[in-house]
């Protein structure tokens, strides 16, 4: 019997003792971060879904996995049929699956650190149509049946140079004041790990691949703020940078902290902050603003310091991608190679730069069928051979202090065939399309989107991801506001205009199942422009990622002359960028990979 | 002393008499339309503008016109700035003006006849907050001052033949009937003007340019329907027409038989219903379901007799453009011709047809630096001498039975300026990028709309308008739901999906402040799409609208070969269609003027 089964037997009998009839289990954590430690990894322990988005809901007879279209497969995989149904997210919400399936006049529990004030609302609202109930648990049902629960990382906090910042968190905590000043508030509570990490310029480890640490703040109207943080965090050097503007304080106390503001107006942001901060702060006699946590802007209109930073670290980044890729070409073919060993040369040749400080995710090193999903996680289990006629794809990133890189190339193992190299070339028409745009400000990235699938439109074909996520510095790979994708896609950023400064990945791709998977991912950074002749000033792309891309993958007929072009300069630029970290016989490699492509 | 001062001041000394410290004038009728009869004219009698979409607030000491930036100009050369201060929409609300201006405790009057439901609580909201309210009035006081108001027009109902409608009224009220067993509905209230025309197939004159009639209709869950409507109306030819499943009834009992529906679920569409509907619904006990008229979507869906009809109508509206051009070309240089007899000219030829029975909207005939007004409207006053060196800008469609049209085009007078056809040429690659342009199901409008502003971007170049709307089928020349325009354009147009059946039309522009106007409007027909080899199928547009677009404007070598091939293949379309209703000289002059472009 699969160790699965017993658990959810086992959360049934909580349940039960705790006086629920069911539990949600999100997978989330207090931050509403995307990526959370393995403390709590609570959905992968209770049903064994290793996806990096879901849900689950638990009743008394029956239980459900919510899962979106990236993981409809991989859930059947992971996750028992016997015990779980599978509901398809956005189609299914769990609200709407509560309310069809919960007992009449049942009483629903959650997590009040785990979900936002909407979906409470929502759910709720839901739920009160079966004379159901939805129940704040005071301790998740789950952490006690869950025997051997890890620790929340106990990792130290370090400094990120202001040299390397750009800006001193007192620079920082000063405008966070100002748009304190401007709406009359009193103090914001900052909930998001990247967005504390980034105004007090501090960064930690309590997250894979993501430098945050786990810790909430408040920031005053005064400009000083209040870290709350297992105090074993804090070194002396941390506590010096810190200085006395910043009070260190044990991030038990956060829960009681919040309601000393009887009177006060306090910002907090309801799409990073939990339901559980709202409820302590109006339990506490504050009146709450809610905005959006105001460092999510600043934070993403990177300063000179994070852009040349991510420069050079784009550059380094680039050019242990390139070994790799003259590694894959040599080695490949001859096979006896596996995702996993693939990965590892990768991982080995980046970490020869002597400064990477982690990969910034998961590397997804997917050959053949595996690169048709576009989130494919290898294990030891899926990990496979990678073999002639396959395309194996890389997309993968470092962790360096100067900037967090994220870049995906294919690499065909041995010739590949004419729909593959039709493919990958109307997929590098749509990347050219987003790089070589010229747009007004106020664009948003929801209006761009569809420059990059316009070429694969165009043969009856379509990619089911967006096509760019915003990247920090030296932070998360995945950062909002802003984000290029249908209108449509969750979180609103597709509606954020696109502002000078903003790092964003460029990542159209095309997967046929079962087959094989194309992405050609680079970073670009958001620059103004200003098109002789014209009537105002415009913003643009500058690509920030340089490695080859494939030119046996090409079809060089296909490409428009200005495409042509745009692909001839960006190869004399990764010549020219890379070229002098390279030895010879790697500089002599890099130069035929990147001659003109007709 | 202007009249509007005198009126204004009237209007106050009215407000004063009901009790009232301020009053909204809002442009729109009782059926929330777009154009609007001259009874209803409420804000061009009291302030002197003539745009076609704006608001006035009138507080006891100061007052307010609202205008979007279509009329920033036109409304400071209408109204005067000695009674008026001018408020820029989006940018700022009616009622965040009201919040700021009216008295604490004050009374703001609105006729309920004449506001949405969501205005009423937005704007009731604001109020609030100063302590002020809003009251709906049971008489509008503008009628009590407005001594020589225009009656609401007394034409006849026509009715529209079952063979061009392509559907009858009993069929399409049973699509309603079904619609409403869905939503387990009792009857749905159209106030929709075009959406009652269609679900009847009838037809009126009471607006101009657009076949409606003033009516309201409830349609019951058994496909039966009562016809509110001015009695006289009704002819005995329409009334064998409408047949025993519709009831006629007068206007006047509308509001009345609104309040007879106490335990029933009455569907009812906030954006086209009044909040009057929604109050009496109400006070009569109905429950009230709000939900988009479902006329909204099967209309816009057009039918294949629809189709037909409106390629019949385009053709023949074709030919007639396609003369003016040719008399544009050999009659503008000349000198003598203005505006007003342009258009009077483009008026023979479309009645020389012999079916014309309106034009679809009032003539945009603009040379020189009226062009760059996108909405220019030419009146004795404004009319202007047609002279050399000027692009000469025509926007114009004819109503038919069998159709709808709307079509822009260029005509320089003389030799054109680089620049212009610089900005032609990227004005007609915008125009290619939509027309040629493919992609899946579920995508909207708001998608593909920077397709066709790419060109100009790329040259810092923009046009401050939408880029298409939908079009009604002998109906409305503006119709929803579907709109190609950036993602914020008021409406939600951008958010709804294209769909086969839907005609919509394809008009980038660009404008140059004090010089010269540029747009190109063709209307095209969402279709399905089958690329070879493709893994979906997709949609795409099939142009509907032909006439020449002016080759000396163009720049051959600024577009690509597949811009230049479309480009020649619309032009031979443009022979085929209209070459056999021209004469053989038309036929000489027509082929010069599409002959491959390179």
């Amino acid at each position: 019997m699969p160790p699965y089964t017993d658990r959810l037997h086992a959360l049934r009998a909580q349940l039960a003792q705790d006086g629920l009839d069911g539990f949600v289990v999100p997978l989330t954590d207090e931050h509403m971060s995307e990526y959370v430690g393995g403390y709590a990894q609570r959905l992968a322990w209770l049903t064994g879904f290793q996806g990096s988005a879901g849900a689950a809901a638990v009743l008394a007879e029956t239980a459900a996995m919510f899962t979106d279209g990236r993981y409809t497969l991989q859930v059947r995989q992971q996750v028992d049929a016997a015990d779980w149904s599978y509901q398809p997210v956005p189609a299914v919400s769990i609200a709407d699956w509560l309310a069809e399936h919960a007992p009449a006049g049942g009483r629903i529990g959650y997590d009040p650190w785990l979900h936002t004030s909407a979906w409470v609302r929502e759910a709720g609202a839901a739920l009160a149509g079966k004379g159901a109930t939805l129940v704040a648990v005071t301790h998740n049902p789950i952490d006690a049946i869950w025997a051997d629960r890890p620790q929340p990382s106990d990792a130290r906090l370090t400094v990120q140079d202001d040299t390397v910042a750009g800006a001193s968190s007192a620079e920082k905590r000063s405008a966070i004041a100002d748009w304190l000043a401007e709406h009359s508030a009193d103090a914001v509570v900052l909930t998001a790990l990247d967005s504390i990490a980034w105004a007090l310029n501090i960064r930690g480890a309590d997250v894979a691949h993501t430098p945050v640490a786990l810790a909430y703040a408040i920031v005053d109207a005064d400009g000083t703020a209040q870290l709350f943080v297992a105090p074993d965090k804090v070194t002396d050097a941390v506590r010096q940078h810190l200085g006395n503007a910043v009070r260190v304080r044990d991030r038990a106390d956060f829960a009681t902290a919040l309601g000393g503001y009887a009177g006060k107006l306090i910002a907090a942001d309801p799409d990073r902050a939990v339901a559980a901060i709202f409820d302590r702060l109006s339990a506490g006699g504050a009146t709450i603003m809610t905005a959006r946590d105001p460092v999510v802007l600043a934070k993403a209109l990177k300063n000179p310091a994070e852009i040349a930073g991510h420069r050079a670290a784009s550059a380094r980044d680039g050019a242990a991608l390139t070994r790799f890729l003259r590694w894959c070409e040599a080695e490949l073919p001859r096979g006896g190679q596996t995702e996993l060993s693939a990965a590892a040369k990768l991982q080995e040749l980046r970490e020869a730069t002597g400064v990477l400080l982690d990969t910034s995710f998961d590397t997804i090193s997917a050959t053949g069928a595996h690169g048709a999903s576009p989130h494919y996680h290898v294990t030891e289990e899926s990990n496979a051979p990678i073999e002639a006629g396959q395309l194996y794809l890389v997309d993968s990133g470092g962790q360096y202090a100067d900037g967090t890189t994220d870049v995906t190339r294919v690499a065909p193992v041995g010739p590949p065939t004419a729909e593959m190299r039709d493919r990958f070339t109307r997929v590098l028409q749509g990347h050219i399309a987003i790089a070589s745009a010229i747009f007004p400000p106020g664009t948003t990235g929801g209006q761009i989107d569809a420059f990059a699938r316009r070429p694969l439109w165009e043969a009856g074909l379509d990619y089911a991801h967006g096509t760019g996520h915003g990247v920090g510095a030296y932070l998360s790979v995945h950062e909002g506001p802003q984000r290029i994708a249908q209108p449509n896609y969750p979180g609103g950023g597709p509606s954020e205009p696109l502002r000078a400064g903003m790092i964003i990945s460029n990542e159209p791709g095309y997967y046929k199942a079962g087959e094989y998977g194309i992405r050609i991912e680079n970073l670009v950074l958001v620059e103004p422009r200003t098109p002789p002749g014209g009537d105002a000033g415009m913003l643009g792309f500058e690509t920030l990622t340089f490695a080859p891309i494939e030119r046996s993958l090409i079809v060089p007929e296909m490409l428009s002359e200005s495409e042509a072009a745009w692909l001839d300069a960006y190869h004399a630029r990764v010549v020219a960028v890379l070229g002098p970290q390279l030895d010879p016989a790697e500089q002599a490699w890099l130069a035929a990979k990147c001659a003109p492509i007709r």
